[in-house]
C-alpha cells in the first residue's frame, strides 16, 4: 500500500500544476485570466447543474469524472485558445500528438490500473463520440461563452470573433450535447454580436 | 425552461466568484496563495484517485460532488483557516451561523428542487455523520497537510503549529474517514515537526 500511496500523491501533487496554467478566457467579473484547474471544478459544477440539458442516458457522475481531468494534459502543453490563430491551433494534428505524450507521462505516474482507467476516460473524452463524452464537450464550450458574456466579451474581442466564428468553432459543439442549451445561449449572444 | 436556465446560469456565475476567495494554504510550490475554486478541484480528484481509502459502501460520486460544492458558502463567508485563532476560529458558532446565512442566499438561487438537493448535500457535509461526508471531510483535511509538506510548512509556519496540533485538529478527521491514510501522512509529517 505504501508504495501505491506514493505514486498516487506523485500524482496529485503534479496535478497541482494545473492551477498554475492560465486560459485566454477570463473570471467572470474579468479581473484576471481564469487557470485551468479552477475551470476544470466550474465545468463540473456546470455538469451538476445543467444535467437536464444531456440526453437520456448520460452518466453525470462520468461527466464529472471527466471534466475533473480532461485539462490534465495542459500541464506539460498548456491551453490552446479556441479562437487562437484564427481557430487554427485548437486540435491540430501538433497539439493532439503532444497531448498524447503529456497523457502519458501524467497518468503513468499513477498506479497502473488507475492509469489505465484515468486514461480511458480522457481517450473518450477527446474522441468525442460517447453520449457522455459529447456532453462533457458541450459544457467545456459553453462555459467560456458565459464568461465572454458576463465580462463584456473577453476572447471574443482578444480574437476579433464574429457571430459566425462562434458558431461554427463552439455553437455546434455545444448543440451537438446539449442543443436546447445552445438555443438559449445562442439568444444571449446576439446583442453583443449585433 | 427559460426561466429554468436563467436560475441555473445566475448561480453557475454567481459560484464563479468561489475562484476569488483566497485560502491561507498555498499551491504545492508555494507560488502564491490557493482560491477555493481550484481548492475544490484538487479535493474531487483526490477523491477520484484515493478511493480506496475510503470504507466499504462510501459512494465516491456523492463525495465528489459534496466536494464540488462545500465551500460555495465561502463566497459570503470567507474562508477560515483550520489554525487561525489558535484553532478557534474554524467551526465556531458565529461562522456556522453565517455560513448557513450564506448557503440560503447562494442554493436559493437555483430553480426550488435543485437548491433543496444542493443544500441537502451541503448540510450532510457539514454534519459528518454519513460515510460518505466522514470522508469528503478527511480529503478536505489531509489535502493542505500535502501542500504544507511540499511547500517547506506552509501554514504550519505561519501559525506556529506543533505536531500535538496538528494532530487533534486535523489528524483525527482525516484518521476519522481514512485511517490508514493517516498514518502513512502522519509519518511523512515526522521530519518537519522533529
Ligand atoms: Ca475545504
Amino acid at each position: 500500500m505504501s508504495d501505491q500511496l506514493e505514486a498516487q500523491f506523485t500524482f496529485l501533487n503534479e496535478a497541482d500544476r494545473l492551477k498554475s496554467v492560465l486560459r485566454a478566457t477570463t473570471l467572470v467579473d474579468g479581473s484576471r485570466p481564469e487557470n485551468s484547474g479552477e475551470h476544470s471544478w466550474h465545468l463540473a459544477l456546470y455538469a451538476m447543474v445543467l444535467a437536464d440539458q444531456a440526453a437520456p442516458g448520460v452518466s453525470i457522475d462520468r461527466v464529472i469524472r471527466m471534466l475533473l481531468l480532461h485539462d490534465l494534459v495542459e500541464i506539460d502543453v498548456g491551453d490552446v485558445p479556441i479562437h487562437s490563430a484564427n481557430g487554427q491551433a485548437h486540435g491540430s494534428t501538433d497539439v493532439q500528438m503532444a497531448e498524447a505524450r503529456a497523457a502519458d507521462r501524467i497518468f503513468g505516474l499513477l498506479p497502473p490500473d488507475q492509469a489505465q482507467g484515468f486514461r480511458a476516460l480522457w481517450d473518450e473524452f477527446e474522441a468525442a463520440e460517447t453520449p457522455d463524452a459529447v456532453f462533457a464537450k458541450s459544457l467545456d464550450r459553453v462555459q467560456p461563452v458565459m464568461a465572454n458574456l458576463m465580462s463584456g466579451g473577453g476572447t471574443w474581442k482578444t480574437y476579433n470573433v464574429t457571430a459566425e466564428q462562434l458558431e461554427t468553432r463552439v455553437g455546434v459543439k455545444v448543440a451537438k450535447g446539449a442543443p436546447a442549451l445552445w438555443a438559449w445561449v445562442r439568444d444571449k449572444t446576439r446583442a453583443y454580436f449585433a
